[in-house]
């Protein structure tokens, strides 16, 4: 399967089964890793992280994959007014692009930004997280945790509990475990639920307490105060009180289930420490699984140099 | 030609036969690099960015550089307040000198800064931009993007366009082009001329249209706002206006010209988007060339370990 | 001597004979360096350095050990509210340890939290300094900073002089002296003393000229404005009236004494210019040494991957 050269800007970039090779190799790739770095290759390629929104996990995460391959490592911190200095978007990528990097990993608070500049650039972009739109790599990375559990995506109950609206997270999960085949559900506040759901092919709720004991896989979302146009919710208290996994709560969760959230978790409002402690809640395990999955996407999307 | 263990603080630092032997190097890199960066050679060395200012731009196209070396690069943030700590420069610099890498690129907002600081230190500096005073790196990538094109320097007649008495582009420019036999002739609002500019040995002008047709090279510099003590010009408009490089004015540049900017450009202001689009605007290869002469300056300038 | 998968949080983690260990080994280290980087080992090893603080100078010391020993560097800025996002330390710790770092450097204003993180993690913890608590790679490199010039420690009279109360480094130093059998007197205003100065075995001082002449070493420590509730000297001025390191003074310190200071140095507060360019005044060593022996600790501690 030939992805080299590609960009990655959403999970509809892909199909059905090239998302099988990379969980694959993904799967590979932990089973062959003793925690250890692979002493680096020296592959003599680099990528830019071009990140115009901070985001110091998911930037560590493909820096981490990256030190893997033996990748050199370029930091463009482009949230600072003075990496801008009025500088267009499309003016700076291509700038980044000159330098010469093999691949783009782009962060960007504007839907579509990242498949915009991937259409003017020649190296392949990946897409770290734009705007309300997509999270691709997130996705893949949740997907790969799910299917590690279970050995299997398609037939599972997916409940997504939390801001559907506001949520790239959830966007590209949704994408990605319906062309799985797995059912997804997704429950929170009416407000916070995007009109248009349930032409994206899941049901909706807005009863947490009825619909747990179904679900194979709980994913939290975190409430992003900083996202909200404007307050949806009457107040984080309220929140917890109707969409919180708390102790109560967990006790409706399926003894097998897995616990999800893509971090970071505000402990006591989306998840109770209590329920962090649950062998269920594999929030670390995601992280962990995040490098090994980008480090086979940084592998299989970076092509070779123009 | 032995460079090693120098410092460059200025293009009077240089001879003649030096530029044209960094420019020779850095034609051979180019030719001879397929885009890719060579397998890091385990070189064990290692260098310091010190930027007293924010530069995004010029920081990563040295790291870019150092990597192709297989450099350490040891990244330094002065513009934070807790980097100084009430710490003077030369302290700063002595204590970064003790962790022992092999040179220091060093950006400041003071002129003279680097050449201080260099008389301080036994190992190599390098200016990367200092005050309105000099940014010979720049200078040097501009005229190996200017000898890429016609293979020559001397005899050319470069025009160069804005605010001359705060640009260290233009002033790092003027020198080395002079010294290498070009005709250079400087354009822009008489309240942004140095008042000593004929001394330098260039012409002045402030009709642009008048100008271009006979220019090889025209060199916009960037309108930079935060560096000048006043306004000293009546609007952006009116600078535009007058002295932006627009549609119409590109009818009067000569077919087989060039036209660069040490960006980041604001377009629309010194160029408009038209003009990038125009083959003869080398603004993009100016930054690839870039990382190639800062990649033989510091593999020619970064001498053996003290 | 093992030291491999602890961690070091405090001076009382290390014995006697793993301090005479560590000082010996970073001896060699400096002996056999030609003030090269080892062209690096390609260990495969990575360190992530986590800075709920912000430090450029301990920060860029540990990067350069890690250059040394050829580890990747995962550089987590924790200082800005980005990185947090409401997440605990303890998350943020156990998220970068998902990350699969060899190890964690720690700095954090909270005194213990890189204890209670080391309890939580299963890599080894170096404290970079919490607080007011410890900072025990800086009493590490003090200590190595002594014996180098002494050839010993046990014996040796030590002068601290500063603001005792609000100083790890001070904490740390006064552990590790006398644990290796130094005398230690500590020498401030006594609103700068902490109450219990003589339970740690310590002689206490205010009068700076009559202690001076039987100093080995004077160590004056920074004045950190920031790290004081409330302003608990009269001035600046009257600091360094009384507690400076002056001209004068110099005159009393003993010909073969050395003055040390952890850096950055408030020139004219703490110690005059005069007194920087005396010989025995060796804080750039302090610098140089600092990086020896982090390569040193790093090499040690940082054990097989999980």
């Amino acid at each position: 399967m030939n992805l080299s050269g590609r960009s990655l800007t959403d999970i509809s970039d892909l199909s059905r089964e090239e998302i099988v090779f990379l969980l694959t190799k993904t799967k590979s790739l932990k089973e062959n890793s003793r925690g250890d770095l692979p002493s680096p290759r020296g592959s003599g390629k680099s990528v830019a992280l071009l990140f115009f929104e901070p985001s110091t996990r998911t930037r560590t995460s493909f820096e981490m994959a990256a030190f893997r391959l033996g990748f050199r490592v370029l930091n463009l911190d482009a949230t600072s007014s003075s990496a801008q200095k009025g500088e267009t978007i499309y003016d700076t990528a291509k700038n980044v692009e000159a330098l010469r990097p093999h691949g783009m990993v782009i962060r960007h608070s504007g839907s579509g930004i990242p498949l915009q500049i991937s259409k003017l650039l020649k190296i392949p972009v990946i897409n770290a997280g734009d705007g309300f739109h997509a999270h691709p790599t997130q996705a893949l990375l949740d997907a790969f945790t799910i299917h590690e559990k279970f050995g299997k995506i398609s037939g599972l109950n997916v409940l997504i509990v939390g801001d559907i609206a506001h949520s790239r997270v959830a966007r590209s999960n949704i994408s990605l475990l319906r062309m799985m085949g797995a059912k997804v559900k997704v429950c929170g506040p009416p407000t916070l639920i995007p009109p248009l759901a349930t032409e994206l092919g899941v049901e909706v709720t807005d009863k947490l307490d009825d619909n747990l004991g179904s679900a194979d896989v709980v994913m939290a979302l975190r409430m992003q105060m900083e996202r909200q146009s404007s307050f949806q919710v009457p107040s984080l208290k309220e929140y917890t009180t109707r969409f919180g996994i708390t102790e109560e709560r967990l006790g409706l969760v399926k003894k097998d289930a897995i616990i999800l959230h893509p971090g970071p978790v505000n402990r006591g409002v989306e998840i109770m420490s209590v329920v962090m402690r649950d062998p269920r809640c594999q929030v670390i395990d995601q992280v962990e699984n995040g490098v090994l999955m980008r480090t086979v996407l940084l592998e299989e999307f970076l092509g070779a140099p123009l």
